[in-house]
């Protein structure tokens, strides 16, 4: 295909189709757009990449994404130091951080156990995570992994490490989903929303 | 929302959001991905925006884009020049040739007439139309805009200022799409098929 558009135009369309979600339909319709801007805008664009990758890094404590020395959680008074949520990646955390109910600060993984992608406990950032746990000022752990299995195995294989410590490790609640009617909910949902039915 | 991620991811995914079918979430998840790519791959992802700009030009004779003086399909001794196939815009030539059907050359009119959008005839490239049809040596000109309102409406209007030149003006047949069912086709359609049968 790539005889009938420019050859700049076709390079560009390779790069977006390495986006998630975008197909060649989606990717020439984006570099055409990218054609179709001023000039300057297309450099606000092209700089935009260049920058994400030059300014930002992961910050020391928590190893979220951070364009600061030490994130704005990680370097907030605010924010309660004795709880730590343990996620996946660095979108559980703005995902966390949109409700406005939790004070306490984060740890991120960058990944799962997934010994069938080759993705080891070295891959991840539990080394960093552990050194956190060591002054002994961290009172709880959340275990905040996806529910996939990947995300079950990597919160069991952390709570073994680190209930040895002394740590209260908490996990999320399974259940029903605010909004949405018990005839959808699949059995292994319902099931665990029975045992953790609370008291009225 | 921009309180939750760094600024320039936060730039990143406001730059993504420009592009068409991106809304918020696609744009954070591609900003995610372009974060996560080796940074040569970003680099190259970025040069790759501004060389669509810098070396993409329009054509001097049928106006599509092209990284050449002249652009392939003008500059080639295969090509019918005595047919001109008008379209609307440079994706419009591509779906053309990849049906390999075409041998005539193009103009690419940048736009349909749109008084409602303030587009008219000044800005289409419609003056560099008439300055090929000139030398006489074009023999018949194929109407191939859109058939919507617009694409009609531009169609019409060229067709009224060419056929005066002594060319022959022709439309693309309306009718029934290949493997579709009749079941599936608006009256408009089916009356344009029926006005247009052909004898077998």
């Amino acid at each position: 295909m790539s005889d009938f558009n420019a050859q700049p135009l076709e390079r560009l369309i390779n790069n977006f189709q390495k986006l998630p979600g975008v197909g060649r339909k989606s990717a020439t319709r984006m570099a055409y757009q990218i054609l179709g801007m001023d000039k300057s805008e297309a450099e606000e664009f092209s700089n935009a990449i260049l920058a994400v990758h030059n300014q930002i890094h992961r910050c020391p404590t928590c190893q979220n994404f951070t364009e600061k020395d030490v994130c704005k959680i990680c370097s907030s008074e605010m924010r309660d130091k004795s709880v730590i949520c343990i996620v996946e990646s660095p979108r559980d955390v703005t995902t966390f951080e949109k409700t406005r109910e939790y004070k306490g600060t984060y740890h991120v993984l960058h990944g799962l156990i997934s010994p069938l992608d080759g993705i080891g406990v070295d891959q991840l950032t539990v080394k960093e995570l552990l050194a956190r746990l060591n002054d002994g000022s961290v009172k709880e752990v959340i275990m905040a992994t996806n529910p996939t299995v990947e995300g079950e195995a990597t919160a069991m294989y952390l709570s073994r490490i680190i209930k040895p410590l002394d740590i209260k490790v908490t996990r999320l609640a399974y259940g029903l989903p605010v909004g949405s009617s018990l005839e959808f909910a699949d059995e292994v949902t319902l099931f665990r929303a029975l045992k953790g039915r609370t008291e009225l």
